[in-house]
Order: C-alpha cells, then structure tokens, then sequence
C-alpha cells in the first residue's frame, strides 16, 4: 500500500518549480500541459498512459484540443505518493 | 464553416435518447463513458483520437481511471453542429 510522502514539502519542491503546483482543496498536485495541436498533445497523452498502465496508476486528465489539465494523487492513501512524483517526473520528461 | 443544427430538438433527439445530455449554461452536449478498466477506457479514446483528428473536430473530455465525461460542441459555430451529431455518433458506436 503506498504511503503518503513522509516530507512532503522537500519531495515536491522540484516538481512545483517546474510548473507542478498543490491543487485547490486536495491532497494532489496539478499541471496544465500545452502542446502544438492535437495529434503532439494525444500522442503524449499515449506515451503516458502506457506508463501509467504499467504502474497501475493513473492520471485524472482532461484534454482540449492542445491543451490538458492533469491531477495526481493516489486514492488509495488519500493524497500524494512516490507514485504520483514518478508519474509527474515521467509526465515533465516526454513533454516537449 | 460549421453552422448551428438548425432543427436542433429534432436532431439530438435520438442521442438525447442514448445518454447524452443538454450541457448546464453551454450550447453543448455531454455524455459519460464507463468501461471495464483504463486499457479499455484508453482504448477507446484512441480509436475516438484519430476519428476526432481526422474529421479536425475535436472533444473536450475528461478521463480518471475507467470514467470519461465527454462534452461536444463547436467552438467556430458558438454551438452545437453536424459534426458534434456526427462524433457523437461514432463514439456510441465505438463503446462496449
């Protein structure tokens, strides 16, 4: 069962000075990715859903056009995990 | 250019039968998918990806773990169109 971060705030930090930030009333974080159209932005969104399959954890998303809003937690431990930092890490890596 | 359904009741009346719904203060249409699992709610949205890319329409959807809550309208028309009919259509048609 993963664990909420122990130091949660020393965990996140390179995470919300990449655009990451605590979302509004959860324990989660959030981003909102933009892309150059639609194909680039649901290729990535392929990319990561491959992973997050792999993982057995998945992203909360939602896309417009170029544009898509992620959130992540992790239900199970009622709020933000490594799993969630690993998924955000990957998430920032195969964006352009 | 696109133009508004310009008989609209009539024309929705069949998807308004198949769970989509009037969008609150939106001239749009929106419906939530359930599937078994992410690999089978991701699925589908690729399928749906590449029709929505080849008519150059688009959705706005959302998607947490087997759930996708879609919205359609037309950006270009201030409205609902044949081309949100159109992919509506197909996304009943593509779901389990």
């Amino acid at each position: 069962m993963p664990q909420k971060l122990a130091d949660r705030a020393a965990t996140l930090a390179p995470l919300l000075s990449q655009g990451w930030s605590d979302v509004e009333g959860r324990d989660a974080i959030g981003k909102t990715f933009r892309f150059a159209d639609f194909n680039s932005a649901f290729g990535w969104m392929t990319q990561i859903a491959m992973i997050a399959e792999k993982m057995d954890h998945h992203p909360e998303w939602a896309n417009v056009y170029n544009r898509i809003e992620v959130t992540l937690t992790t239900h199970d431990a009622g709020g933000v995990t490594a799993l969630d930092v690993t998924l955000a890490t990957e998430m920032d890596r195969l964006a352009p």
